[in-house]
């Protein structure tokens, strides 16, 4: 297979993975259902699942008013902390089901929680043994080590899980989720040949800064991961107001300063911060569906609108994928097999 | 003043000003008895005060068996969520008191919430207005735009609330934050002169990833902190397992890794991020109170051990800010006065 062929053929395999996982709402629907009368959802996961459990947060806060967050994994396994789990939901999210203390916090927590729901691409994972309930991402085998595919279905799955917990209409849901995937299907091409013929302008970068704020943040977080994980640079995902807080300091014309901007209401704060990034010199990269909103940007990847608000992440993430892939061609790397990294990590 | 003195002089103020904090025990214990029989923390802030929310999240955990986390400011700013905050205590953690939007949230919080305390170095600020309880920092002003006496008597402020919440013996505690500050004023001379000897050795570095796990990953987001406002680098603060989750990719001969060293139930994860960052080629710093069992560590800027272990974030974070001062310097840039940063962050 061409260097890449993985990673590529399984970002275009999303709109279908999409699909699939929007047939399966009503299992979905009644996993959420089990958790009505919770009052905190506590998600556990690292790398691109973490990424998606920062998009859970406001998917929750936005679907179901629950409070969610990223709970600390080391307190329960490193620390032998024992939180206070009785009305809480626990949603463990791994795309091999194999993160040990994802795992092993998901195993602790059974039988504390009201309910522990696992999140993976492997229904015969040790984390979906381990839990109540599980939600295939039915994404299909996923071989390139920069995830992809599997990140989008657990935006869907937290997006369906969420509305479901929230007594809302889990079906409307599900079509605004497939009206979702063919919106992509339709994109991908445009943004693969805007990628394409952009990367090498980023040729050089040994570094990079992703901007996102809100719901997007989780985007920003995953769009810097792909970049570091195929590239061979360090990308550092922060919110506009991070961004503020210190590094900025250290942005300049060696730091292309990346913003993905959407139609939300933290759309200014997003907007403020591009202004900022080019004021320090930086060049600056804009995606989303509002990307020609970013006055200066030298490289634009547009997507289209999300059939609603909350489902923007699902579209705005794709930009990521296809440029972190255009950009490890350009640079002689193969974004299916990096240096250093293997699919399933399983480090302490 | 020469360049960075007054970074130098508010980090070599550090020990008198967790004495005058510890001295206040009392008012603290006062206010956490306040919030007996609350579930929840919710901490916000941004910059150094939010990595030192990062510390909040052990601390409660560890000394008063509660649930805290980081909140998600913007759900409450940008998108109106209404959150169910009856059993939440509220920590707004800002320095100057003037964040904005922490302010805000503050604001919108009292009256729904258990309790709002506001951690602040200003006690007639707009946040301590809007909180129901205040605890200053009593750490002087600090004019250095980068902290460093506000971060370390933010977490002793957290930890003796913690203490204070949980029911229990706050004046031992109170003890134990002293004695921390007596070896900080023993330890200071050394690692200023162990910084300044070392810190040429980073002269070209552009990027530089800092690795901490549990209660010292409030450290490692604070060092990158520093690094970055006062060296103009960018630096990226990590877990151990986010390392390995993708970046690890993105580091190699070019990417100092500095890992926090603690001896903490995390040192075997930290550990093995550091041979894991030396087998990619990177140059390995190494802090903390058990930096001498970094394997290979280039450098190498010990600290004593705290009177206690969720104290040792007091102490860990003191290489990060003289490396930082020494850095600054030896790059010809005036730590005092980073460009592009100002005291008092207001952005949206």
């Amino acid at each position: 297979m061409d260097p890449g062929g993985r990673f590529l053929a399984e970002i275009e395999e999303q709109p279908a993975a999409l699909e699939r996982l929007a047939a399966s709402a009503g299992e979905i629907d009644a996993i959420g259902r089990r958790a009505a009368g919770a009052r905190l959802v506590r998600i556990v996961a690292h790398g691109s699942s973490d990424n998606a459990a920062s998009y859970g947060v406001y998917a929750f806060a936005l679907l179901a008013n629950l409070t969610a967050f990223r709970d600390s994994i080391s307190l329960l396994t490193y620390y032998d902390a024992a939180p206070d789990l009785r009305d809480s939901i626990v949603v463990a999210i791994s795309q091999s089901g194999r993160t040990p203390d994802v795992v092993e916090y998901a195993a602790a927590a059974r039988g504390k929680a009201a309910l522990t729901i696992a999140i993976t691409n492997d229904a015969d994972s040790p984390l979906a043994a381990a839990a109540d309930a599980t939600i295939p991402l039915l994404a299909g085998d996923e071989l390139a080590v920069a995830a992809s595919k599997t990140y989008t279905t657990s935006l869907g799955a937290l997006a369906l899980l969420a509305a479901a917990v929230g007594g809302r209409d889990v079906a409307a849901l599900a079509d605004d989720v497939r009206a979702c995937a063919q919106a992509m299907g339709t994109a991908i091409p445009n943004v693969k040949a805007e990628a394409g013929g952009t990367a090498a302008l980023l040729h050089a970068a040994t570094q990079l800064v992703v901007i996102g704020r809100g719901a997007e943040l989780a985007t920003a977080r995953e769009i810097a991961l792909k970049l570091s994980e195929t590239c061979r640079l360090l990308a550092d995902a922060l919110t506009t107001t991070d961004l503020a807080h210190g590094p900025i300091a250290g942005v300049g014309p060696e730091t292309p300063v990346w913003v993905v901007a959407s139609d939300d209401p933290c759309l200014p704060a997003a907007l403020e911060a591009a202004a900022r990034a080019r004021a320090a010199g930086a060049p600056v990269i804009a995606s989303g569906p509002v990307a020609a909103r970013v006055v200066g940007a030298g490289i634009r990847l547009a997507t289209p609108h999300a059939a609603q608000p909350i489902l923007g992440p699902l579209l705005s993430v794709v930009p990521g994928q296809l440029f972190a892939w255009a950009l490890a061609l350009a640079r002689g790397l193969d974004p299916d097999s990096p240096a250093g990294l293997a699919k399933v990590t399983v480090v302490p």
